[in-house]
């Protein structure tokens, strides 16, 4: 049964072992409210879900100690638990289906974990761990369904109240609802008029869906780039506290996590995953009622792997005009490239990279491409590049 | 003159403006010692220069104030101005060389800075700069040689010895001196007996030339990705500062930057600057004596291009061994993407570009080349790789 005293007591537990995450004013979020990040990109682990982990393991018997936990997850939970364990002292072992990046897997040993890489899918390093735990009678860690997990994660909420005494509403991202159930309940006990928002990626609405229902829902599939809270089905405890304590739950699309996390880079410095960013997708793009209020974006987690956050960033670049890539249909003659090379630099486009191309099989046989990556200033920048082109009688293909 | 009454009455002034920035353990930088980041990347304005340039503004006459100040940067400086200014209820303008990116002219504007574009370089906005201040009576906010605007920088100096009491070392970024100076004398005059280590791009090491000749040295040339701390000629007094202040300085290259940004972005989820890196890159690659050491890495700004950040990146992950580029010469005959693409996998390398391509001028008529980009572990995991295509018969051509 969660109390507001396990909460408190989850708080002076990992006093000494977690960071109290800053508070950190965005005034560029949203300029209709005043917005502000609880920096759990910053914790330990990248994460924070090292606080629901270590305080569950902290409250281990010392039998169950000396067996040790184990844990299913390719993420941040199993860094969680490594480093919890590690703290505490105890053995962890951590199931991974063996296609789980390499840096993931790295990640976790670096805690001091043991890793077990099972053959298959995430369902088959959760039956093995499951095996496991009865063989070896090792203590199973979920993930989000579970008291002492709930009561960790829950200190966020405690914390956000000491840093921003005149809050008005806490946005939170949603997976399996362990992080909002904890926080939800802390604030509620305590400030019930402030208003806690729930987030979903609009490709993995579990919870959504579940509380529509008003039964728990299995979803067949989900896909986004928030892989955080890529999550089937909500927990049975985490059902009932967002039913109890969360006023709303609202989706973002992959493409407005894409925009939360290249704003996040570019005005505040600050690497989000996808998971940990919903929460200032939603308030960037209103999805929740925040005008003129005092809102706290809970930034969940910053384990982004870097060549999806390059990829972002590549996207992004383009979304905002600050790239392009245009493809010309060239007449293979000297002094083509020549040519056009003279005009973008003219216009103070940047190359960055050439790909030219004779005899694509779509073109005349004379014929050849070029495509060309550009950094640009903005859109009209990139009109006039193209207008220009244009004008000396290239052919833009796309 | 500099006392350390006036760092005091900075650090008071600036109470209500600025941020006290987080400092936040990075256990990975450097296994061998106990670093720290002062995040001024975290700053308001992204960058320490506010505090400078708000502490100047507000020292300033009514008068002074009444006709306003002014200022040439294309940087962290003219944001800092521009905010302090408009903090102060005050008017400021700013010249610029036309050709700032325009990120830059926008986000100085957005911050209530009138900017004044001016054809030419960096040179050319100065004059115009001094021909402004002559004519209407402005104060010019020097970017670093200014005894208010060292005593705002030198706030930081107070409360790194505030946030971490055992302190033994302070690394600091140097372009024309006045952070390190500000820093240095506060901690100097408070705690002897810590060391303050400067740091400078190879490619600009103004500071450096200048303490080993023993006379200000104007450098004909600069270059480096580190652009907040390129700095032909140190100040006047800045220079004497650091003779009297500073224990050492030393210098890193544009690769060693490279790494220390992203290794910010992976283990600490932060976004620096190439200048707010060349601390955290002196303590990754041993420039100074910090070993079994407490060293505070002061992370001065993260006002990076994201542009520049997307190339960053991908330098970095080559780099560290995280990404490789193999070319491949095949025989033309089916099968062989099919083997490499086997040999790649079975050890757990990722594809994540392939170019294919026949009749390459330098390869025999049956001939292609196969250039693969692949994400890989580390060096010993990309050996691997290269010995088993090699092993298989395949010739690998760089």
């Amino acid at each position: 049964m969660l109390t507001l005293d396990k909460v408190y007591h989850a708080s002076f537990v990992l006093n000494e072992v977690i960071r109290k995450t800053d508070l950190i004013p965005a005034p560029k979020i949203n300029p209709d409210c005043d917005v502000y990040l609880k920096t759990e990109n910053l914790q330990i682990t990248g994460s924070f879900k090292v606080r629901g982990a270590y305080y569950k393991i902290s409250q281990l018997s010392d039998e169950e100690k000396s067996k040790g936990v184990i844990a299913c997850s390719a993420g941040n939970h199993a860094q969680g638990v490594a480093l919890a364990a590690a703290k505490n002292g105890i053995k962890s072992l951590i199931c991974l289906p063996d296609g789980a990046p390499i840096s993931k897997v790295e990640a976790t040993k670096s805690y001091g974990a043991e890793v077990c890489l099972v053959d298959g899918v995430y369902d088959d390093a959760y039956n093995k761990a499951m095996e496991l735990k009865d063989e070896k009678g090792y203590t199973f860690v979920h993930p989000f369904d579970d008291e002492n997990v709930i009561a960790g994660q829950g200190t966020i909420g405690l914390e956000i109240l000491d840093q921003l005494k005149n809050v008005d509403a806490v946005i939170v991202p949603v997976g399996g609802g362990g992080l909002i159930s904890g926080v939800a309940f802390a604030i509620k006990q305590l400030r019930p008029e402030v208003k806690v928002y729930g987030v979903q990626a609009s490709g993995a609405p579990s919870m959504v869906q579940s509380l529509k229902s008003d039964k728990i829902e299995c979803l067949d599939s989900v896909a986004t780039i928030a892989d955080g809270i890529k999550v089937k089905e909500p927990g049975v405890n985490t059902f009932e506290y967002c039913k109890k304590y969360v006023d709303d739950i609202v989706t973002v699309t992959d493409d407005e996590i894409s925009s939360a996390i290249l704003s996040l880079i570019e005005h505040q410095k600050l690497i989000s995953e996808g998971a940990g960013a919903v929460s200032v997708a939603a308030a960037m793009f209103n999805k929740v009622p925040i005008k003129g209020k005092k809102v706290v974006c809970l930034v969940s987690g910053g384990n982004i792997d870097v060549t999806i956050l390059s990829r972002v960033i590549k996207r992004g670049l383009l979304k905002s005009g600050r790239s392009d890539s245009i493809n010309i249909e060239l007449i293979d003659k000297p002094g083509q490239l020549r040519d056009v090379s003279k005009i973008i630099a003219d216009l103070g486009g940047n190359v960055i990279a050439i790909h030219h191309e004779r005899a694509n099989e779509n073109s005349d046989i004379n014929g050849c491409y070029l495509r060309i990556l550009l950094e640009t200033r903005n859109y009209e920048h990139i009109q006039m590049i193209r207008k220009a082109l244009e004008d000396s009688g290239f052919t833009i293909v796309d």
